[in-house]
């Protein structure tokens, strides 16, 4: 068994990292480590997690986390990089923060404000890179990762095979996505709270104010080896997990609608998490919630000029701790869909 | 006081119609009237109404409905005509279906399956026109309106100040709604069953085929003064009430950002019901619940060129019970808001 | 007009007694004050109150309270007392809190760590008295009156008849109830966050420990003329607003199950906003949602030798803002119901 | 591999048993068939089902279920027997129906209109019976196997322990329990659908009328080992999973209360699947969703003279497609928790 260390497991990333390694064959769950709730067990924080109630969280630690083979870091944004300096060269480090996601300092220094700690190889192995390659070949055997964001998987999986095959346009990419309140986090805000929430729809960062737009940026130019501009809308919806993106581009001139499928068919035929359902049957976010699917669904507005393509993720698994443990899988050469779920928890 | 009757009073629509008849001031509820529902106690339909619970559903009959000043037409698509054009021509008639909302009869074709029944004129009092006139003078003192669709409210109002003033281009507006399930009615569907409802997200009638989007284009055409096309993905949100429309369009080559806000703050500084929030301030469908409010924000989002606006409306009030009492209130030269709640149910 | 001030405006309650307040024909918004929030637009704090969003919050201060009719109370428990003191005796002050309710202080030093501030009449209007009276008729006229607690007011209305009239046993009364979030305030608790509250219900304040209970039993002890004993159990349940009590207690020996429902029916008879539903007919929370409406039930379950109570309110109106102003309208002389709603707002 | 089939596989029972199965290493899903879903994808219908997206559900028919070494029966109440007679007796036939749950024929026909089919070992395997020994003794090698309603399981589990220790009283015992509507099934009802459930809770069956009724009597009368008398009320909450019982009992008199926590400790101490929560901490039910846990509290009401215990099941877990498995675990002489998930999906 491979031991791994969760570091910032009080939060909601970090719990969803270890129900998955619970359920990994290969994987035991070494340290367990939180800031503030640091002495606290674990059954008070994520009650679900009931294999592992009586663990007592340890101080995040380099000495804690040391003599493990993976250890995964869920900590706030701009914490990472202390940390991981520390760590041995040799140990397996899969960050789900946004410390090492961006290649661009300029782009990590407009949304965030620690000094921008670099770029990891960027652990979306599906997403389609101009030129027919996958980002899966810079992740194996890689010993450090950075864990794309929620948004960016959806968003970035959903629109990369009509860019890199050319078929929509790169300048005017129109994104409106929906997510489940988990990924704002455990915060204690008002607008977080239950009777806020519950029967409510709401915007923010509306007007290219999201992190996230970036980071979706730089994946989709990767994707196309141009430079993609895009118009991202992040909505909260009154659910606790999932994010449906519905993601919009101009069909390229001369580009033949009845061809626009196939592009995606094979872009994913492969994959054993990316599904584009069949004809007219559109992705909900209930169907992949706990597992670490990617539904997908495209169609053709002829009338509009528009591709619609729409992607369904579950934010805290594939669009967090799922997409940890593929990376962890692949750094360490195991069978990257090794002990990820398949199927969602419906209805 | 002024007898009006409801047609169609066992659906959802019917229902908000009556919840606001009661709470208006000048009208009194006559007679109520349903389909396969006839003969059961509205307290059955509709146990919130608590104040009607006893009355029985009678028929929907031109003999029934003869006799009240206002009839308000909440019935299934296709049905209104017959019924309205045997009602003397004095009364009073607002139809909440669709059928004489669109002037164009190749559009009603492409997506109604009855015949086109032409254009009454259409109740959206605030919508601004090409030109400077308002939607409002052509409904004093009609005795035929058509009330809008619920997503046609919502999207029209947000965009239409902007393409009236030319400050966003027609060309190019990509428009993703979420919508409570009451905007669903009350079909016996297994995807509206709570069950699958709760906890997702998921989108209907992509790539252009949901039924509201000529209306839209429609309403925006007379706003902008030319045609106006646009990419419309409604999506369904796990709440009963409620639609949030997040729209974008390029800003107009040439115009001003820094005086964007002001286009919208003009349009709607006189408006009662439409109110746009103080800058940075972005809506949430629950403030509006139970209310016949549009909450707006609007911003410019430089880096991708394009100008987002959002808009937050109870699909049941504004979106189509209280237009109706608003429209009936024009044609009867009462106060266009009398009786309709400015103050939502949160939380 | 009536001038009311509001103290203690930035929580639920504040916010609800405000809504009401603006649809009342007879009063108008005088001062709205708070706490830490003072200082800030109401349209921050509570945004559905569109035509109050442009006023501003001021300190909670008896310069700033003195010179209005009524003044309501709408603060954290214990703070009631010191306030109430210094305002004017012939001001109607109506406190939300705790602080007034129980006449006891043995019960009240249980549960609460601030002196017993002593008892103001309790503002229950509907509820049967023994000996025939109605505790109405205690309000006529006050200048200080304690609203009920939310459970309280759905649990008491629910039992009190049967107890008046001897129909069921004093001795053994269990209940369990469930409550919308609102019902827990807008403080800052983990547990109240929306991704926690989803999809979950959870009871707390188990085995005697909810500071409900001295008063549910407070109530029921004024009906039945001895004292009752409540074995009390609170949930926690997903929705936003709402209570459903469900309140059981034994036959007594000898009453006729047949005549248990008239009990009720003749209890509540004349009363504006208790409702028995139709034989056979079962409250739903959503049904009663802003309304100041109780809906109830009863029946006999033969078998265990029980009677079923089952009650609907909206714990913030019926259940606190609507109370506050239904007392309110009988301490100035007004019809009790004037300018309280009498539909929820459903689906 | 031991190949299993799933009778009813269209439901939410079957569904969930897929899911279950698809997890398990020693079961691989043979035959799913249907009734009038028969011939539709298994996408289709379960689109959470991701691996057996292009499964074809077949007839239900005794020539397609034979040949499997077990038969999973999810079939509306009253169509296990007929087929069960035609299943080889060597087959293991787990049973999610009612049919064979209950001995007493009397009971059976009050709640249900087809003829007694009789009753087969229960399977509730960590139900404590009076006399010490545990209904998993029965389970061992049974070829027939019935699995308990959702509702009994969670009460049954609750309040066993302290009837088998005499530790509560068994002639009063009053329940009031709250599910989440995939408990209703599938069935296209106007009361399920999401515009009414959201936000609202209800109760059904009052007074005794529902069905599990005399199955929670028939369990705790084999724990306490004399007959039991309860008041059940379920009710609906706005939730598509879990169930919350909240049971309440006469404390015994000379009962020790500081005594009591111990029952329950000692009750299920080495049970893999009902955990005792720590002192003061309460069930939740997003704790126990998607696993196959039983989440439970116990406190003494020393003010009432009342037990109160609360438990939380995942109602398709544990409730039923959980249990399912469970005692295919036990037939086949595998261990009992095998491929059984004890982590929940939270938040």
């Amino acid at each position: 068994m491979i031991r791994a260390a969760v570091a910032g497991a009080s939060g909601y990333a970090g719990g969803e990292i270890l129900r998955l390694l619970l359920a990994h064959p290969q994987f035991e769950v070494g340290a367990v480590t939180a800031g503030s709730n640091a002495g606290e067990r674990l059954g008070a924080i994520h009650p679900h997690l009931t294999p592992l109630a009586d663990r007592v969280l340890d101080d995040t630690s380099v000495e804690v986390l040391a003599g493990h083979e993976v250890v995964f870091l869920a900590l706030p944004h701009g914490h990472s990089a202390a940390l991981a300096a520390q760590l041995p060269e040799e140990v397996v480090v899969i960050d789900c923060g946004a410390d090492f996601r961006l290649e661009s300092a300029q782009a990590w220094t407009t949304f965030y404000d620690t000094p921008h700690a670099g770029a990891w190889p960027y652990g979306l192995p599906e997403l389609p890179l101009a030129g027919g390659a996958r980002q899966r070949e810079r992740l194996a055997g890689a010993r450090r990762i950075a864990v794309p964001g929620c948004y960016p998987t959806g968003i970035s999986l959903a629109l990369a095979p009509g860019l890199a095959a050319g078929t929509i346009e790169p300048s005017d990419v129109v994104v409106v996505a929906a997510s489940g309140t988990s990924g704002a986090g455990k915060a204690l805000k008002p607008h977080l709270l239950g009777s806020e929430v519950m029967g409510s729809m709401s915007p923010y960062g509306v007007g290219g104010g999201h992190r996230h737009t970036p980071e979706i940026e730089q994946n989709l130019g990767r994707a196309a080896g141009l430079p993609v501009t895009v118009s991202f809308t992040p909505t909260l919806a009154p659910m606790p997990r999932g994010i449906l993106a519905t993601c919009t581009a101009r069909l390229t001139e001369g580009a033949d609608p009845a061809s626009v499928r196939n592009v995606w068919e094979q872009a994913y035929a492969a994959e054993p998490f990316v599904h584009l359902l069949p004809e007219g049957v559109w992705p909900r976010t209930a169907d992949v919630i706990g597992s670490n699917n990617v539904h997908l669904q495209v169609a053709v507005d002829a009338h509009a000029g528009r591709v619609v393509v729409v992607s369904a993720i579950d934010n805290l698994t594939k669009g967090t701790g799922g997409a940890a443990i593929q990376c962890a899988n692949l750094a360490l050469g195991l069978d990257e869909a090794l002990g990820l779920p398949l199927t969602g928890v419906a209805p």
